[in-house]
């Protein structure tokens, strides 16, 4: 049974759902920053999800990472999986600009995490709403 | 025609090529730290490279990260495109270590670079001899 990792659920907001991942907003203003996180037990690399898995994985990313440009006016897009300090396998899919407080560095550890309101939560979810497609299921607002 | 950044062929040694991707590693001997170029001329995101490529792409950073951290006992790895100073797409596939000098942070801007002597990256490509498949063409040692 897929269980959120704690401190993804306690440093994120729940967006929604894709057919395989999970869809977070990080919790810091600073960027517009969504986490993709497959639901599966037990996995915290690529390669240990089964082969059709993994293309979902991708394709979900890589879908994710195209709207976001477009939505948010990014400058770049940086996507990511590290978890070296949460291992429960997650994509960090970053909306960039060259105006933003890390440019042109990478978004860890850089600079204190800025909390959203819930009324800017709301406005993103609003945004998230007019782009992502109906295979992606919306959750409530927190 | 694919040429290759000139930011990336400085810091890098050329390792060989996947069907799409050129394989590099880092000229920075704080982690095996690889870097995979897919062989696109103008392609700065991953939802810029056809299906076909992109594909090509996850399924030869996948492979890649699974026989590094097998062939050089990762703790973890960690997989990420950036691109905010190089625009060229380029993919990291990085080993980490428990141990290593920026564990638990990511390696970007975190210590400065020790670069390899030619036999330490001699003894690298020898390590990658014995697991990359018949679909990789080394390069000459440089």
């Amino acid at each position: 049974m897929f269980v959120l990792d704690t401190r993804l659920h306690e440093d994120t907001w729940l967006i929604g759902d894709f057919p395989l991942c999970r869809l977070l907003l990080s919790n810091d203003s600073n960027y517009p920053w969504f986490i993709l996180v497959p639901r599966r037990e037990g996995i915290s690399e690529l390669f240990q999800l089964d082969e059709h898995d993994q293309q979902l994985m991708w394709a979900e990313t890589t879908a994710l990472a195209r709207t976001l440009k477009d939505a948010f006016g990014a400058d770049k897009m940086n996507v990511a999986t590290l978890g070296n300090v949460v291992s429960q396998l997650h994509m960090h899919v970053i909306v960039r600009y060259q105006a933003d407080v890390a440019w042109p560095g990478p978004v860890w550890g850089k600079h204190p995490a800025r909390p959203y309101t819930q009324a800017e939560v709301g406005a993103i979810q609003d945004k998230l709403k007019s782009v992502l497609g109906v295979e992606f299921t919306f959750s409530e607002v927190q």
